[in-house]
């Protein structure tokens, strides 16, 4: 037997047990958000090994950023647990339910989607973000994440695994591919007998290869291409303001906007003012489309909403858009006709965001219309079962 | 450029006008209703066309008999597409919405899937039928229907293009793939630039296939390896009354059961009543495991509630199972403890349907956990949207 399997039998097993551990979760996230702290020396250890290998392989500065944990992160991923903890069970929810003519009593409810395989790369610290909110939504995970944190995220695993057994609950709840070479990843992908969903977290070369190798459900996550359109009606400091905002705040995020599309109308006034605005963060503006993830920004002028829309369409990848407008009647046409998963009036894209959506947590950010779209939490880990209670009615 | 991709860009085209039709695609559904009953002779006549090739390439009776339309199956068949345009329109649906703290208003909205491609088998009335739930929740549909019912696929879609176009919506809301090879339904799995998900509706080979090979998301439906269990505490008749019930209504369908699972303790009490009453419809019964979609019912005694929820577990499909039992402990625990669709308390899993469950229409029964699980009616063919309202707020 190959260990993917053993791990996916191991998994499913954990499943059952989580699926109705109700509060006993809660306890087991705190036992892990204390013995993070606890064992801090031990993942600074296990870290500094990925981060001199790093630098042995000629990691960028930036990745190896990524890659770092000290002691101010730690205490930052164990408050993230605790915050988890704190957040209300989605499991056990009744979300609908009716009595049919034949007296028979439906009740659709919440429950778990059972096992999740998470694909990561280099940052260690999604391996406990991942692994608390799967084990607060009942799931239990396998967690596959790049080989320059294999070290962080056996050290982070492991500890997890003890804090989960110390409170009664099955530690293979969350278990990691030690594995890191291509071959296991593609075992992931094609685990049909025991994986629900497959969640890659990461860039888009990740991304792509998973949505076009797995066998199993995948939820997509990610890519933006974003963008803002400046209608005739703006104020001209609001899209100047919204502009800076969504290009510059975190140029690197997916809620970050590629592109803006400006009425001809107003792109006299407003691009003096825009261009003000980003020269402050040395901005490069150009004239073609692609996701940047960088200082740049595509700009294009547009006759009508009509055509700001049009272009929306053909570029977009769904996640975020913007309409900057006074015009009541064109908010409305923007945000019935525009099809992303968030469509913003007047505000910044960048709040495409669990937090900032208030869900409490976030696994990512859905651009796939199937069972979630837009920013993932809680919910968006669980299905439902039906529930029907008779007194011996047939068909 | 391929046939099928001028398909699917038709499609998305179409989609796009259909997500804010409103309530003309009522008005289309009602023209497509009155064309069928208007072209009956046309359709008779393509069909028997399909009749007349089944039989020389020798179709089964059973087979000949699912191909078959005449003029009560057509009125049939409009008087759903009526039920269907009855129905409240899911799209534009409020599902929920908050006031951020910083001012912004969050409403995430019911929108359409977009593109819906659906493969099936021989009955050609799941042509109008899954058309006409796709148009209902403002998705355009791609049809793939089996090569032996496809003149009368070919008449049907002819008409209901032609009645849409009637009422000034696009044509290409509803197409259909008139190559019945392998080939244009491989195509169809892989269109991932156009189809926002795949749904196969038909014998357990098809569904596999599809589940298999796509690599657009898929939604897999239908097969059932269905259990009952009679607990130490059921009342007798019953047990034995849902069992004939389960088994015998319809022996061929998903929701049918093919095993019994009954309590040592009442074992020698209730098999020969169950018996008795399968007896009258000569049922076969069988110590093993599978699923039969026949008169035949596997019987398995077991020392617990335990041992029958263990094996409902490790055989089951995931979609209907039935405890019956008079312990409302047992009851309690069936129901939080076995992870199906559907989870039944003396009640026959016939019912897992999406018009006894109250949905109003059913494009079939998910046995997956992502997006959808159980009966899938209008609002499982869409998906949401986040529309998020201010002032110029920024991050």
């Amino acid at each position: 037997m190959r260990i993917i399997d053993e791990m996916g039998r191991k998994a499913k097993l954990a499943s059952r047990q989580l699926a109705t551990a109700g509060e006993k979760k809660n306890t087991a996230l705190r036992a892990i958000a204390d013995a993070l702290l606890a064992n801090k020396e031990r993942i600074i250890e296990a870290n500094n090994t990925d981060l001199e290998n790093g630098r042995a392989n000629g990691l960028s500065a930036s990745l190896l950023d990524r890659l770092k944990l000290d002691e101010g992160r730690i205490k930052g991923v164990a408050d993230g647990v605790l915050e988890v903890a704190a957040l209300p069970d989605p499991i056990g929810t009744v979300i609908s339910g009716s009595t049919r003519p034949n007296g028979m009593e439906i009740t659709k409810i919440r429950v778990p989607l059972g096992v999740i395989g998470i694909i990561f790369e280099a940052r260690p610290n999604v391996t406990v973000d991942a692994a608390v909110l799967c084990l607060k939504s009942g799931n239990a995970v396998i967690l596959r994440g790049g080989k320059e944190a294999i070290n962080s995220n056996k050290c982070l695993t492991a500890i997890m695994q003890d804090a989960v057994e110390s409170t009664g609950l099955d530690r293979n709840c969350i278990q990691l591919i030690e594995d890191t070479t291509r071959q296991s990843s593609v075992e992931l992908m094609e685990l049909t007998e025991y994986l629900d969903v497959l969640i890659p977290r990461g860039g888009k070369g990740l991304i792509r290869a998973v949505v076009e190798n797995a066998k199993v459900p995948v939820i997509e996550t990610g890519a933006g291409n974003c963008h803002v359109f400046v209608d005739e009606s703006a104020d001209i400091d609001m899209a100047a303001n919204i502009i800076y905002n969504a290009k510059t705040s975190r140029p690197s995020v997916c809620n970050a906007i590629e592109t803006i599309l400006v009425h001809e109308n107003i792109a006299e006034k407003v691009l003096p003012v825009i261009k003000a605005r980003l020269d402050e963060k040395n901005v490069e503006i150009r004239g073609c489309e692609t996701e940047y993830l960088d200082y740049k920004l595509a700009v294009k002028v547009v006759s009508s909403i009509e055509e700001a829309m049009e272009h929306i369409a053909k570029y977009s990848t769904g996640h975020s858009e913007c309409i900057v407008t006074s015009s009541y009647k064109n908010a409305k046409l923007f945000t019935s006709t525009v099809d992303s998963a968030a469509v913003y009036v007047n505000v910044s894209t960048r709040f495409t965001d669990g937090g900032m959506f208030g869900l409490g947590a976030e696994i990512g950010i859905s651009t796939q219309k199937l069972h979630a779209r837009g920013p993932m939490g809680l919910n968006e880990l669980t299905s439902v079962k039906f529930i029907i209670e008779g007194d011996g009615q047939v068909r």
